[in-house]
């Protein structure tokens, strides 16, 4: 990307092994995030452009001599960050911290929209996948780098349990994604925030159970009126827009929790005391995904749920700028790549 | 309290029993809280005054025709808000945010510090207590009404747990009792940041291993030496104040959270943007004292926790008002009244 709305396929020098705790993935399945939208939106023009894409599935070509868990041939996905697995906050489950970690697409690590990236610490990123590369569960499998495990990310933050009301502000891929989660953990009322045809569509296919179409105050006393008054027990902030998680802070019951995964493009949040008197907790951040990926694939691969629907258009990487364009547009939920 | 620093003890019409679920109480023991002193800071003068006082233990005088859990001449302990136990809330273990419940000294109910006080929902809110009214325990019983119950919610709100490390911001009361939750669930570390020696030979006495008498970026620093350079896995923040939530937020490890117990002085409380990108949780409020009364009281009828050391000074009604300016000036920790 080298502007906004400026997204360009290059050819760049082959990816390789340099370090030795390094694996070189051939992409076979990649993905355009959400959060992809951010800088299509806003980025100022670069001289050398940003690589992008951090959600894909590969097969090993090559690792460094140091690489344990996985070796050429193996199919693998990546979650959408990289972590060595054995520091302190990589063994308390989070990954998406880890101290020796980081991001694709910086630093001299390939972005998951390409042919292939050198993936860095190997060993505490990759999870090796049980299908062949051209496999029907695919689309779902993918999910796991990000969209279904930040999903999940935002149920737990948000304390969704057995019987919960639960609330999803946002009805993107995150979004349904969330809504997916908070089945899975077994809410038995699932309100989504949303306004898009389609989307809320899948989201009802998904197990939402109620759609708010309203914004603002409107929708917070919609929310309220089906809840008895009080509000959702957990609430799922999939946005990352100050009014959205403005209106998360409003919709939540007291006692109850707010999950955040939307990357916050509005800086600071201000929390109004209000949260304070009604004990509500705040919590989420980036997902470790990582951690997830073991946690949810036996569900994939056992059809239990089926994230990948959220992919409603596909294509090779020469369709990627367009794929952007799209779903900036909204006339796509999710663009899968295979380069 | 007619205006801050105006505190008068004076006579007004007897308590009693007015509707069919309250309970008169014969004040035994009493407090002032930390909380009572931001009035006593900053309240405009006032024609009527305001009655004071929400900590307390006492004797049942009356019950109204429908109270069943308590009779005449039952010792119970008070928790600071009275509830009904039996809204949606209060069935949750949120009885601070009973659909039906208020604060003492406002709307027609006394204040704790007084002679004897109308409680409404006498079934929802009071709690027996197995011993005589001059039991050598009644400060560390006291103490569950409000601060102690206060110190274990911010530990609970924390999310403390066997082997946590954990910084306790302030070393008024409720701070020490916090000292006190979080060895009690397990913690292994305990820092305290304050800087009265008085209170701080206390904390330790309660099991505090660290103490860090700066303040600002100096005790940020000084707690992340203490912690390995990450910080906190839990965070008390017991006082209120803008500085010290935004030091508690600044001193949490990564997937961390902060459990916010002092009521907040400054109005909304700004999340930066680290709070989402290292997953911290920000939980807390009013502490649901009616639900921990009934789980700490064991560990203070068996001498496991000892909270009334708080205490250390104590007077009748008419010391009142010196004791507001003793804990105001700092000169006593926390007071206790014996009407």
């Amino acid at each position: 990307m080298h502007a906004a709305g400026d997204v360009r396929i290059e050819t760049v020098p082959d990816a390789r092994v340099v370090e030795p705790t390094d694996a070189l993935v051939r992409v076979t399945r990649a993905a355009i995030c959400g959060s992809d939208l951010w800088p299509y939106k806003s980025m100022e023009p670069s001289e050398n452009g940003r690589r992008m894409g951090h959600e894909f599935i590969g097969v090993v070509e090559d690792a460094g001599a140091e690489v344990r868990t996985v070796k050429a041939g193996d199919l693998v996905v990546a979650p959408f960050l990289w972590s060595d697995g054995t520091c302190d906050l990589c063994r308390q489950g989070l990954q998406s911290s880890c101290l020796h970690g980081g991001r694709y697409g910086a630093d001299g690590v390939d972005g998951g929209q390409g042919e292939a990236v050198r993936v860095p610490q190997a060993d505490g990123t990759l999870v090796g996948l049980p299908v062949g590369e051209d496999d029907a569960l695919m689309p779902s499998l993918l999910t796991l780098s990000d969209v279904m495990s930040t999903g999940h990310h935002a149920a737990l933050s948000a304390r969704v349990g057995p019987g919960a009301t639960v609330a999803v502000v946002g009805d993107g891929a995150v979004g349904l994604c969330g809504v997916i989660a908070a089945r899975r953990l077994g809410a038995e009322q699932v309100i989504v925030l949303g306004r898009h045809p389609d989307r809320i569509a899948l989201a009802r296919e998904f197990g939402a159970t109620d759609v708010v179409g309203e914004r603002g105050d409107e929708a917070v006393e919609r929310v309220r009126e089906l809840t008895g008054g009080l509000g959702a027990h957990s609430v799922l902030e999939c946005v990352g827009l100050g009014q959205a998680a403005g209106t998360a802070l409003q919709i939540v019951r007291p006692g109850g929790a707010v999950g955040r995964v939307g990357v916050p493009q509005d800086g600071t949040l201000p929390l109004p005391v209000a949260t304070f008197f009604d004990n509500v907790t705040i919590g989420g951040g980036p997902a470790p995904a990582r951690a997830y990926i073991e946690e949810l694939l036996p569900d994939v691969l056992e059809g239990r749920i089926d994230p990948g629907r959220v992919f409603d258009r596909t294509g090779g990487l020469d369709d990627v700028p367009d794929g952007y364009r799209a779903m900036n547009d909204r006339e796509s939920i999710k663009v899968m790549v295979t380069p």
